[in-house]
């Protein structure tokens, strides 16, 4: 059993070492939209009934339409970690193969836990650096488009091709694109009715501010979303979570995209008027350089903000976007007197 | 792969071919508390962000003292259905043997995921008629206490007896209470810290009426529950899910029992009224047995009303609890046109 990995959210445990309310605390250390939309009404029965197969094929329908993937009527799960932990189950079946042939790729660093769930399966996994070290002898790839923590990019022209190339060599293509919402056009969405070797994964809860919700959805040709949704269960995904995804997406975005924009550039401000150098990032989160970032971790703690910070790179820090211009102006003081 | 299994909850399908709008169909097809309790305010985090480890383990600390489970805290799941997937993996790991040592029982007729989930996973399921059937041959047995759809029940310590028999044969055993919660009096709860492999399942929203959550709790030793946590992944349940559990686990939960059991008595009598002969059930469902049940189930539907029908025992009809006494009118009308 691989250990737990240190993940955003935790105020409570923070709270508890460096003192302060949870509820005072400025909590940067997720990529969760930190600006919901207001919630629209949840009809009663989405609550009380077990979720109507009417209820699902909405919901799948308005992903389909917001995604823009074609025929195909994205699968919601409850949240993409339910999925991340089936693919080793996918690949075992997919070829039917030896248990000797358990290699994957995954391209790194990113979200731990695609690497977590296969080596809990007893597969070896490649932390590759790009694209191009995957291989002939890796049954199973995944990229993170745009990645996760760093913000590196990849067109889709070239995901296709990577997804052809590995197609040719029987090998499965995951593609997560849970920052995706900021920037469609890097989007596999509209390509996935020609891939057959292709795996989407959107987030629902980051964009839309929603992450206690637990929904996801799985983008991929016919079998696999069957697959999925055997192993899944019936029900797996709740009426509230089917409810709140027929109604916003089906919305017009465009102001809660403009208002992630406004955010980041507000957090770009403050983090470069503190001279700090920033790596990379999505729309949701910016990520610094620096070689005292533990340093400066432990300083932001003391003024009960939290960000993230990664144990296999101690010069790194990723800083998620701020409420409002009092949340900047908080964070601009703090790193003032660091 | 094994076929689905139709459940209830299928008003659109039923609609579709009887006509009418499905809000105004009668659904006694599931074993549902029609009559929900008001829902609590949920705060703005448990939607916003994702699941805290203080909501989680407030959500514990409340199952705990409503299931009265002593010193374990019962691992909040996304529905029962989702540990019901894992238990070919716990059984697989837990004895480490070879692959045609997978027998095992499942007291039945009874809920039907059970065989389905072991079936896919490659084991041979024994469908038994009771718990005597159980044999040493059986690496994990299950009974649904009290039983869906007969309402079988076994009295606390004759399932404490059979836990030290099936566990001095090196099995486990695996008690679904999901209709346990009108009869408090039958549950292991309170013995599970004594019992090493003993396995419990809960189900929040049947008996709360809250069924569209897909929260459920899983009671055992400690290292049982850490397998499932570390299969499920972090924040499996949704922070509305959990922060409801906080609030309604820590309600006096006697009124909602009572009015239970006023709709029971008054199902019962629209049943005996019609001259249908009941073959058991428990506090949230009737079973009739009729040689023309699926004549009756047909004209139920054209008076578009839906009850639970099952393959394997076609001379049963299970009906869910009315919402109301003008729902038991209405029933008892479609019954008397029969």
């Amino acid at each position: 059993m691989s250990a737990p990995i240190a993940h955003g959210g935790g105020i409570t445990a923070a709270a508890a070492v460096f003192g302060g309310r949870p509820e005072e605390w400025l909590d940067l250390s997720t990529g969760i939209n930190p600006c919901p939309v207001a919630l629209p009404e949840i009809p009663a029965r989405a609550w009380h009934r077990l979720p109507d197969r009417h209820l699902v094929d909405e919901a799948r329908c308005a992903a389909r339409d917001y995604y823009g993937c074609g025929e195909i009527l994205p699968l919601p799960v409850p949240g993409t970690q339910s999925v991340i932990q089936l693919l080793p189950r996918l690949v075992a079946r997919s070829r039917g193969v030896a248990v000797t042939d358990n290699r994957i790729a995954v391209v790194s660093p990113t979200y731990g836990e695609y690497a977590r769930a296969f080596a809990a399966a007893g597969f070896a996994v490649d932390a590759v650096g790009d694209i191009a070290a995957i291989g002939a002898e890796h049954r199973l790839a995944v990229v993170v488009n745009p990645n996760n923590p760093d913000g590196r990019a990849w067109p889709a022209e070239v995901l296709i091709a990577l997804h052809d190339r590995v197609k040719s060599q029987n090998g499965l293509l995951v593609v997560d694109e849970a920052f995706g919402d900021a920037d469609p056009a890097l989007s596999l969405a509209a390509s996935a009715g020609e891939l057959s070797n292709l795996v989407i994964f959107r987030s629902f809860g980051k964009f839309f501010g929603l992450a206690g919700l637990r929904l996801g959805f799985a983008i991929a040709r016919g079998d696999i979303l069957e697959r999925f949704e055997e192993w899944l269960g019936p029900w797996s995904v709740s009426g509230p979570a089917l409810s709140l995804a027929d109604s916003l997406l089906r919305q017009d975005v465009s102001a809660i995209r403009r208002r992630i924009n406004e955010r980041s550039a507000g957090l770009h401000s403050v983090l470069t008027g503190a001279g700090l150098r920033i790596a990379g990032g999505t729309a949701l989160f910016t990520l610094v350089a620096d070689e005292k970032a533990g340093d400066i971790y432990t300083h932001l703690c003391r003024h009960h903000i939290l960000v993230r910070k990664f144990d296999y790179a101690p010069d790194w820090l990723r800083f998620g976007l701020t409420p409002d211009p009092a949340a900047d102006r908080r964070l601009d003081e703090a790193l003032q007197r660091f």
